[in-house]
């Protein structure tokens, strides 16, 4: 029999990238990437005399249709597959990215008459200019008691869906007015592909406040936010959702032609580039925790019960992997932290030495960090650079380090910071069991978890679990290879369950990272400080960063 | 009537220096300076192969004759002055830099039996290699119930001559034996100018436990110390102590030829070099605060009242002033602490533009820092990178800092690390005020002092008090010039008091440094974040930083 293919393509927040994967092992045969043209737009509109104000961040929609048009045909020809080898396609993308489209699909921006109105492209996730939007918003569901706010740790993020349309209607309602729907590019992408609308389950439960059971939020909700409001669901967005894990479509004609995939090509209902992760590394059961590591960490893990975690970002059934909820976490500042301390604090001397060595400066300060016994730079610090997204849902703590004495070096700071980020994982680990949400494994994604072996060793000696990392460079991708393999169906591909494809196509490298006990030990009694710190500067008992940050704001006149 | 002009001698820990002073303005005529030849010795003994072990710090007293041999006939030749028309010279010194010598002011290491002998040379103030002996001085004395700790804010240093002699005898009983006696450096260079030893009030109060009504502690004290020690005050020390602002003797034929002095000038009782600083700023009464500023900051003080303050360094009667109480407090970390964070967090874009710029990188730090508003950073830090000297005596404390964020620049840590040192400068305020010793004007002498403007309106807006800058670079040398004048008698001087010498000769700079009141406001709440952060660390409710060392110590296993 002749070997059979799958396609994914992983949608991220510079480039597009198409891996072409041997349905049987999981084997990457060819891959391609499309950088954006556009890049992130948060300067001026392609117009090139509209300017964006501050906190914006837009893409254009054209760019992800030549990701479809470039990287396909490429990795078909790279790998000399035939096309009708290729039996599914899946794909996965940033989250919440959202953009108004007209009845057929075509988005707003390509329209002359919007083309220079800002809020007719695509808000990429980390648009923030929707965070006026965001408060409102949950102060309003605070008041009501709306239930759904305990699936999302008690907070909506202004990065998510409802805050983002929203902004729409406050500052552009032409468009919000001549949208006939926004839709999550994910979804958007699978309807160039198939013709049809069919939103997918996990943005829907993670960014649209849309639960199985309950749906979404009640006309009395929205009514509440905006009267304009009211009836959002059934005039801008969809009831319709599908799960991940099924078909959405097949490759139409059009889609064929732009792609080079045969017409009738089955096509996966959309995923998240994080959640797609969890397969991809062969995770199909409760207690095993995926951090996908980069300048932040994003944390999914499978449960076989609806619990409610303090500050999750959101659990969501059949959100990641059908029959299972799907838990997400996040912490808020990981690769960040390492990118403003090189920036800002890393002595001339260290720059050169790592200019005469020709290596990365992350690679001098990580050797030099690797030389420090656990405990011996008796610095602890809290890791909220970028405020507190864990347990502690706050924006408004900031970072300390503490410990620090006259003979405290570059790398023992920067040693410290990896730490402070594994006692925030450990925090968010313990805080999952304590709320009934077993963990017993962790696995690691992303460039980080790759690259940095120190920092791995390290999350498992303080967090005592051992950690296996994605055996894919281009794990999402690979992911969203396994749900086109999936979509194709048991007869074409000989799995009928996402658990099925992930045992024979999943990736982790040999080599994991085991606790060592004498450091574990160690770490126990430093984690022991960092709690103390955590819970002191985090719960109240001492409101000092909230009163610096105010103290702050007055000085600067910043509101 | 002809001008009639005093010499200042001042010995600090590089270099000697002398100053010709007019004593009816205090002008300073002449000056010169000497840089000593061993320098601080730490490693190598003079003889090239005896190996010092670590903490140890010696000088040879060579170097200081040789300060007195050049600079004086420097100053006399340059300014053009008759030595028939200089009445006096006062000289100044580190403290406790001591040394042991044979019955005539001979130092032991000239001896040629002992010049390989470490314990034979002098120790300098900042040999700490007495630290055990230390140690076992104040458990013993706090088990005994000594009052004399209360003088000293309940610790007696390694620094400080019994810890330092009794180092001696533990190691080098040799020393010991032949040592006729042990002396301060300051009142040895008196003995070779004067042939007569007579002892100083400053550094007997300050740094031998000596007490004007007490004298030393008891024999049954030092006995319990160490059964030869019983009789060291007899033996190897001397209870004739005079009091700062008299008369220690005349100039010997042998020290005329030595510094082209005519023989008969009067020579004045020894000083410190931090003390003698009062009366050159022109402080002769209580509530006027110096501090001098360098790698660590020394504070001085006069009060009319012996009262117990909480992390004094002392107390001693006479000690500064005669009629007053001078009081001593310390902050262990300033110069340290910004030389700290110039060579291991300063950027190399930063380190680059100060190249390019020609200028220095604390001037580029301070230029950009000076940028900031109060509070504008929203950092906060504790000042303990060499522990805490002041309020709370504790060496196991470190170094914090909190409020970071991913935009947290260099200058603004700069900034936070100099505004920590003025709130634990206005913490030593607030507890002299608290134990009844009022303080209400600062001044300041050094070389930050003289240097960093942005510092010195940090210092004046935190502390809300006006601070007055030292009119000489050379203020400990004046100092010292205005007690010789005085050593030459009224007759000769005009001044029969310190009170009245400093009235002519004492100089502070026109420009002060005035708190802006809108600056004051800011501060009083930063502070007020500060004080809760000092005292949760500080005192107990959370010793971390106490239990991060001690878990730093067994795993580097450092004892």
């Amino acid at each position: 029999m002749d070997k059979k293919y799958t396609i994914g393509v992983d949608f991220g927040t510079q480039s597009g990238r198409a891996v072409l994967v041997d349905i049987a092992t999981g084997e990457e045969v060819a891959s391609a990437v499309k950088v954006y043209p556009h890049g992130v737009i948060d300067k001026y509109l392609p117009d090139g005399h509209t300017k964006l104000p501050p906190d914006w961040a837009l893409q254009h929609p054209q760019d992800y249709l030549d990701v479809l048009s470039e990287t396909i045909p490429s990795v078909l020809k790279e790998s000399g597959v035939r096309p009708e080898d290729v039996i599914g396609i899946g794909i996965d993308f940033t989250a919440c990215t959202i953009l108004p489209t007209d009845k057929e699909g075509t988005p707003l921006c390509f329209y002359e008459e919007f083309k220079s109105n800002p809020h007719s492209y695509v808000k990429l996730w980390k648009h923030h200019a929707a965070q006026g939007e965001a408060n409102r918003l949950n102060k309003i569901a605070e008041e009501r008691g709306e239930d759904f706010l305990k699936r999302y740790g008690g907070k909506i993020s202004s990065e998510w869906m409802i805050p983002k349309v929203w902004q729409v209607l406050d500052e552009a309602p032409e468009i919000y007015e001549n949208a006939d729907k926004f839709m999550e590019a994910a979804d958007w992408i699978v309807m160039q592909l198939t013709g049809v609308e069919a939103r997918n389950s996990c943005t829907a439960g993670y960014k649209a406040i849309w639960n199985k059971h309950e749906g979404y939020p009640s006309k009395e909700f929205f009514k509440a936010l905006d009267p304009r409001l009211e009836n959002i669901v059934e005039e801008k967005l969809s009831s319709d959702i599908h799960p991940i894990g099924s078909k959405a479509g097949e490759i139409t004609a059009k889609a064929a032609r732009l792609t080079g995939l045969k017409e009738g090509t089955a096509v996966a209902v959309a995923n998240v580039d994080a959640h797609v992760t969890i397969p991809a590394v062969g995770i199909t059961d409760k207690g095993k925790m995926l951090m996908i590591m980069g300048t932040s960490t994003c944390h999914i893990l499978l449960g076989t019960e609806e619990k409610m975690v303090p500050g999750m970002c959101g659990v969501v059934e059949d959100g990641v992997i059908p029959g299972y909820f799907g838990y997400e976490a996040g912490q808020s500042c990981v690769g960040d932290h390492f990118e403003w301390f090189v920036k800002n604090c890393v002595p001339a001397s260290y720059t050169e030495e790592a200019r005469i060595r020709k290596i990365d400066i992350h690679t001098l300060l990580t050797e030099k960090a690797s030389k420090l016994k656990v405990g011996e730079s008796g610095l602890v610090a809290l890791d909220w650079w970028n405020g507190n997204r864990s347990v502690l849902v706050d924006a408004d703590l900031t970072g300390m380090i503490l410990g620090c004495t006259l003979l405290t070096k570059p790398e023992e700071i920067y040693r410290a910071l990896i730490e402070a980020t594994a006692y925030g994982t450990r925090l968010i680990v313990e805080t999952f069991r304590e709320s009934g949400v077993p963990i017993k494994e962790l696995y690691a994604a992303g460039g980080i978890a790759e690259k940095n072996k120190l920092m791995m060793q390290i999350y498992a000696d303080v967090t005592n679990m051992e950690i296996r990392i994605a055996g894919s460079t281009q794990a999402p991708a690979l992911g969203s290879a396994m749900f086109g393999a999936l979509a194709a169906g048991r007869n074409r591909s000989g799995y009928d369950s996402i658990v099925e494809t992930a045992k024979h196509m999943s990736k982790v490298k040999k080599e994991y990272f085991k606790p060592i006990p004498e450091n574990v030990k160690i770490y126990d009694k430093l984690y022991a400080e960092y709690k103390i710190l955590h819970d002191y500067f985090g719960r109240g008992a001492n409101d000092v960063m909230k009163r610096l940050k105010k103290i702050k704001a007055e000085v600067t006149q910043i509101r």
